[in-house]
């Protein structure tokens, strides 16, 4: 069996996890809670995973990845925009 | 060049990324801002990552997403449990 349905199904669920946190981020600002730590990381991070994906040629890990990138630095904006506020 | 230290890389930091909130969440139980709805998809998406890296036989993908997997879980289970509580 080709198991790279598997590769497809995973990439597809946690791309998609972040655009329900993206939604609800972004409408209301509210970034009580989530680490900014964890964004600032976890955004270099699928940096990487786009990286890795363009030299090993793999159209699902850059389409994914690069959504991804796009959803994870917008909460990661919305965040450091907030603890500029904050002082 | 070997491209395989970018996944290393990679893998090591979306992994990690995950520490910093689980320790925030877990400490605080403060899930205000944080999408139930993303955790739940992220970490079922994780498990399929996990089989996926099975499949392939790719030691960096299952110890990556068994870890990433522990640290999702827990903070969803933070999330389900304060989800109860507001009835």
């Amino acid at each position: 069996m080709n198991p790279e349905w598997l590769g497809y199904v995973a990439a597809t669920l946690t791309t998609l996890s972040f655009v329900p946190q993206a939604i609800k981020t972004i409408r209301s600002r509210d970034t009580r809670g989530i680490s900014l730590a964890m964004y600032a990381v976890f955004t270099v991070g699928v940096a990487f995973w786009f990286a890795y994906g363009v030299s090993l040629g793999s159209w699902p890990m850059i389409v994914s990845n690069v959504i991804t990138f796009v959803l994870a630095s917008a909460i990661l904006i919305v965040l450091l925009r907030n603890k500029r506020a904050a002082g």
